[in-house]
């Protein structure tokens, strides 16, 4: 298992070229958010919004188009039954984040077969909370796309079959090598699957046990995986990297950590990275 | 009658354990907030957020629902006259608070009735405004749970049928016994009656006279005993305690202090209290 | 005329009482913001609010409440065209503030009638906006209580009769003394008229003018009148001096000023008031 | 083609007249923001608030006006399907600004047209995204007004018939002059045609590449046009380069900026702006 480095960072977070425009940042399309756990979407949009994506649009229950606006005018709306619409969204979006907030009941349910129809192999799909939970249940096929699971344990569980403890390094990696997919494991010191390589984050603080951290997560590596999207990959670890070490830094002055909070303080963290040089680490610039 | 120190933020607000997730930190399900009231309910769900419950969801009027996700995304939304979704929601929190900005018409009295119906002797259920109000007016029995009452001096009044002018000690904790429940008497320098002791609250100051106040408080209450639920008396009082702390904190620049300021304090406050070792008092903080 | 100074901010903003509760500070009842014109209200509410008043409820078109609440959970909200309701709020309050974004449309005549109808000598009624154009308009008596009208010019021409270029200080005290009202006649150099005395505001910037600056002013008039009801006459006039006192202090970093960063400067501004002692005047405290 | 510089903004924001009131600097009316691009007039309309604008009103999808209110009590709100209340708000504005999130479907049209037949020659024209889209689509003639386009490259393909790769200098001033219109052409340093001159933006940041830029400069141009009517032409010229000035001082610190932190950060900017003089450059202002 390798432990991730603050390297990860200097190796995604790039100057972006002068000649851009939106377009080259990609699209987010964020699929979520029934009327009951609106504010999940709402982070995990932010946290897209936050960290560079060009484009952000929030799938979700009509009940929560006034609180996304409050919140995050950057982001466009759309009603998340809106079959049509949101298959349309599907195909444009360089990344799909599914499942924040989504619930489990029969609509939701629907929109998430709605939204596995229509994904395809050119996209990253991140699939979160409920997602999977539905998935498991449900005995859904895994839908075409480059596939990242963020599952917390009990998720896990569900998905992979391989109870809490028994979450083994090799079990684990067995199931993830079946998916063919990125697997985030969140636990204390999360472990990332991928088709290489086992990763584990050294870094975290429990001030980021607050509910919503890991909308926030989902959002940033749909966030990342489109902004970046040539490096997609090494952008999950980063996203997964840049959650946790912003998080330490607040945590250093506050007993938790909101998780808008880290999303708000993207830009300027992410402006501090993209300066680094090599011979000086993160630790030196607080 | 003893009268409370800081000593009881350190004992309670402690480094939080490395290896903990958000379910370490309980749950919080609030109940209130009417069509008119709805920032009351905010205002202490606000509180429960920023003092580090793991999860909170607010069971509230639909009107509020925008306005909730507005302010506080961290927060799960349900709706307050869907009885099977709130008691399967009270069945699962640590701590439930009930009363601020529910009202006291014929809705109101029936969610209570279903709030009061479904608590159980393993969960602290913080009972404020509105709430000692329809019980008094309407005879309705104390529920099961670690009851904590946080009225004001004419809400306790009614629910002791002691008169504002004779709340003496003696009698308050006469009824405290007969209740078997503690109690935060509101006013000027607030008294805790407790099953051991009577404590006072020797700090506060008038520019804490802002409506709102008390529904902070009672978010607070919810919080710290969801977060620190084995030592959920001690968090009562620490509660109160810091809620008048940061008060005057915030007083020293401010003529009157909105209660949505405390909350926000919150994270940085406990981070300081946290820190402090025993030879430094908060004073020395500043 | 006499021109206002700082002192009469000293003479108004005096400590709070050590023992003093919610209560004390008095309640105001705003109501206005039609569909259209919600931020009108939401502006004087916050003011209100800010300012000091023990309890702030704002009856308003119910389309406004969410917005309110997001703004402002320390304000408590009604349908303005539940007459039931605002009457019996009118009844409750110390200070009434009628016509911010009211409109002038048949319900806003309702509206306004409904208020009127239920004022009474003992309270502080500031009327603004819409409601004296509809006054005027309607031929509508001025209701009972202390009353405050804070026109514009040409809101105070379709009061007085009087045209914008013949309002001389003569003129208006004329009508002033007819009416047995206090008139705050906002403009370059705001004039107030009361039954002793008129006075001139010698201090304010033009980066005031923008819209919501008067909405801000009634609503801080609600608040002051509220909070220092003891000394009503006085704390009409503090109200306008602080209200650009504050301006001019922001405006000095700002080409414009925001109504609503007024009030969110109020409980800080307040406070430096509070402190000053009679060798020190606001101009040594920047 | 001649660089803008500084100088642009030394010449338009100049010290406000002492007497002055909000009808002094304009009124603004912004169309646009359907159900699921609210949050693109929302900017808009934060942006000719916070320039200065003396009356901002926006007319959008009722779904928005929360929304709205919940960011900005300053702006007041109509439902643009209410074809009279449209045209009412258009006669009486200064600058109108349409297009920004305003869709292109049936509804979208008549909304459009509606504006266009009410607009006059007395007044600034602001037409943005889908309304650009609508009239190259659907044949519409332009309105009359003193017009002002701001399309990105593909909408100007869209208007002009010139296609992107082909879209020179020459063949651009050609279509600019047979509309009679100024056309700010955005892309990678911006170009602004005007009837006398072809004008480059110099500065300008990849930070900027984020959705909701353009609705913000949009809203800007408004804003300004109708405080400084009397210069309206440099005004335009102002917009643009405060817009990238602001962006490349945010983007020093930031990754990216997000477009509503240039609104916010306006009246401050402007205000050192009419500070400046002759031997000062904003560089030194830092």
């Amino acid at each position: 298992m390798e432990k991730l480095t603050d390297q990860i960072l200097k190796e995604v977070i790039t100057p972006r070229p002068e000649n851009s425009f939106k377009g080259t940042f990609g699209k987010v399309t964020l699929v979520g958010g029934n009327r009951n756990f609106g504010g999940a979407i709402i982070m995990a949009s932010m946290a897209a919004v936050c960290a560079g994506a060009g484009l952000v649009t929030t799938a979700t229950d009509e009940s929560n188009s006034s609180a996304l606006h409050s919140q995050l005018p950057e982001a466009m709306f759309a009603d998340f039954t809106n079959s049509e619409q949101v298959a349309s969204l599907i195909h444009a979006a360089t990344s799909v984040v599914v499942g924040p907030g989504l619930g489990d009941d029969e609509i939701s349910l629907q929109i998430l077969k709605n939204v596995f129809a229509n994904t395809s192999d050119q996209q990253n799909v991140i699939i979160d909370g409920s997602a999977i939970t539905l998935m498991a249940r449900e005995g859904i096929d895994q839908p075409l796309g480059n596939i990242i699971y963020t599952p917390h344990e009990m998720e896990w569980q569900r998905l992979s079959g391989i109870k809490i403890g028994e979450q083994t390094a090799e079990k684990n990696k067995a199931v993830q090598e079946k998916l063919g997919a990125t697997v985030v494991l969140k636990k204390h010191h999360t472990e990332i699957y991928t088709n290489d390589q086992i990763y584990q984050l050294p870094i975290g603080t429990p001030a980021q046990a607050v509910g919503g951290m890991g909308d926030t997560l989902a959002g940033m590596v749909g966030g990342f995986t489109a902004e970046f999207n040539d490096k997609a990959d090494k952008a999950v670890l980063a996203a997964v990297y840049a959650h946790s070490a912003i998080a330490e830094k607040i945590a250093e002055s506050q007993y938790i950590v909101l998780p808008h909070q880290i999303s708000r303080a993207l830009p300027t963290f992410m402006k501090k990275m993209e300066k680094l040089d090599d011979d000086h680490h993160i630790g030196f610039l607080n």
